[in-house]
């Protein structure tokens, strides 16, 4: 059976868990070839994103590379790409020309639904339309799970555009699998209307020093042009900086899945501060993306 | 002696048909790395694409990789280049940079005449001017092999834009080696003015249902803007669809070299119909290609 | 300790001479890749160029391959690359994604300075500012002793716009460490304000007969538009070509970093000239970037 891999939503907690431990092995033997260098030998894997990417598109093709499989980054000429069908006779061509498997970004909310039946070799969704961002939730579990050992009740505010934000909407997927409460914090305009008992709208000042995480979203600055949307306030009402840190419980952490804006969203001095793991989920996401690859190439490891 | 692979016509027939031969080879063990992974290993291919492509670069470069190969992508800066001496500068660079092989394509006719007898290394043509695109020919070629068992004697309809199609002209001098009949189908302004025993030029209709393959051109829709072409009528008068399938030999096949335009040259109901081979050509292609490659760098295998 | 690869001026004269050393072992070994496809096996280095390359870009990935070690191409992104900062960042992640070395190059002259302290794997300047480009050094040293057994002593006359040089940048600084003598020709605007020992200004077609090696620097016109800068008369007065070639000593060698102007710096019979050395030198790019790679990775061969 191909394993797509498109959204945490359709792992049972025991499969997500298997995976989030996968990668832990991952990282822990990142820098011992000899044990992992072989697990996907003589595979070969297509990037294909339709939207600009560097950071993810590099660490899978570094995940890859450290299993022993290669990359062909595939960049669709936007030129011939205009509909949905076009998509799909680009990936069927993929799989026609052998790639093992497809790790696929694309602005459109939908698409891999529509795809996934279709294709006969696993897609990876690798930030689709603004729903989720699957390998970006498996390593904030990741970076989670090594900080406190559990998931299971972990409090963790979301501050910034969360309505627009995939990353969000993996960590909430992940909230109902593990029982985590989320946060939601920031202007009112860009918060989405969802509310359970595990995902909630809250004030950010308030829940800073109540929660085990903060996840601070990028300010797309270039979308919010006409939001009249001022760096200098919104990083007073709602950046980290050493005034909020100081506010947190001392074993909390700081975690933003990058790039970052410095000085809006997060404070120059934050970045790289005790409590901030922004670089480690970095590493953890090659990690992460790891037991992604393997996972969809030879089925969940237990 | 450096192999160069520019076109199919400097090949006998007997050494063609080890070609395809070796590419079948390639076929039959696409997905047995064991056999394949060590016949280039060490060698180091450049992909020069001074028109865009992705098909035909992901397929060489899927191709390379197969054979343990590496592969180097230089994307000829169009600024510093703009005469053919400049080409011979870039290749004649890279043959210093110890590649082993140049998988080459351009736009100018003649520029591989030019350019193979002053290299030292292989030249392989994917697609130069608008006369030949000999690895798509063997593809091509070892399509209707499969399918039929012979290529003597096969009947092929080329339908399109023949004048401008390397496909169609690379298959022309296939159907001289092998003596084949092709017969070019397609608005009168897009004929070639060749005519001999292996190539006619023929009414669509008429020869669809005595044909073993069509082979549907793309309509290069950016090209003929004032050509006033209209779609629909195209497809009407010239395009593969059920109403022309239901007419053809039950087991004759229709190709296509992709991209396609669905709805163009091709219904959507014909590109996966069981007659269709479009997506086991792109298969093939990778299989031709490896053929290519090694026989580039070892010589002509028996 | 990080061993960055900065700039030819922090080797003594001992430890540059091992690195040539080992890039001739290299060049030697160049076609015998089981001897030298383990030694950096399992590694990857990220090219990261902010001003664009295709040469030396080209160059150090071939020279990666060759060691065994993978490569991944980090295109930064102009529209969220506009501070130092930001390259920072860029750097460490490529740190946190687990590469073992980046192949860096930026227009700024100051930045390499500023970003090695901070990193935690080696960086190897590709050409940074208009300073220096230490590989492009290393080769050029090992091109002139491979042509002459030795280094003190030579010299070399230097030809066309030193001032914003960086290839003559790295060789006036190796002058300095073996005692070589150089030249600085062409137009009074394009010089550099330096003169000692080792540097002197000096009329072109006065040095030409007395020295081992004129290495001729690419005009760049697209740089010059206001120089009102005449191709022709500028080959007249400092251009190579067949009357300057024959007042060179017997011995003497022609260089060139690469890309070249035909008919401008050096006119089109002289690029492959008996007594030019041009594309040997791209040829022992790859040995050199070979060399400083495995410096870099494994620190100084003795």
């Amino acid at each position: 059976m191909i394993k797509h891999f498109l959204s945490l939503s359709s792992f049972p907690q025991s499969d997500l868990f298997s995976l989030i431990q996968r990668a832990q092995f991952f990282f822990l033997n990142q820098h011992q070839p000899d044990k992992i260098n072989h697990l996907l030998k003589d595979r070969i894997f297509a990037n294909v994103f339709y939207e600009p990417s560097t950071r993810t598109r590099c660490s899978f093709e570094i995940a890859a590379k450290k299993l022993g499989a290669d990359v062909v980054n595939f960049v669709p000429e936007n030129s011939s790409v205009k509909k949905g069908e076009t998509v799909y006779d680009t990936l069927k061509t993929l799989e026609s020309l052998g790639v093992n498997g497809i790790v696929f970004r694309h602005a459109d909310d939908h698409i891999l639904d529509l795809l996934q039946p279709q294709l006969k070799l696993p897609l990876i969704n690798a930030g689709a339309g603004k729903n989720e961002h699957p390998s970006q939730g498996l390593l904030d579990l990741l970076t989670l799970f090594q900080e406190f050992g559990k998931l299971e009740g972990l409090k963790v505010a979301v501050c910034g555009d969360v309505k627009h934000s995939r990353v969000a909407g993996s960590l909430m997927v992940a909230a109902r699998i593990f029982g985590m409460k989320i946060y939601l914090c920031g202007p009112q305009s860009l918060m989405p209307d969802v509310s359970d008992q595990y995902v909630e709208r809250a004030d950010f000042d308030k829940v800073v020093p109540e929660v085990d995480a903060v996840m601070m979203l990028r300010i797309q600055l270039e979308r919010h042009e006409n939001l009249d949307l001022n760096p200098k306030t919104y990083h007073d009402e709602f950046g980290m900086n050493q005034s909020r840190q100081l506010l947190m419980k001392k074993n909390a952490i700081i975690l933003h899945p990058g790039p970052f804006n410095r000085g809006v969203e997060i404070s120059d001095d934050m970045v790289e501060h005790a409590q901030s793991r922004i670089f480690k989920q970095m590493n953890n996401g090659v990690a992460a993306r790891m037991a992604v690859l393997e996972w969809a190439i030879n089925g969940s490891k237990k």
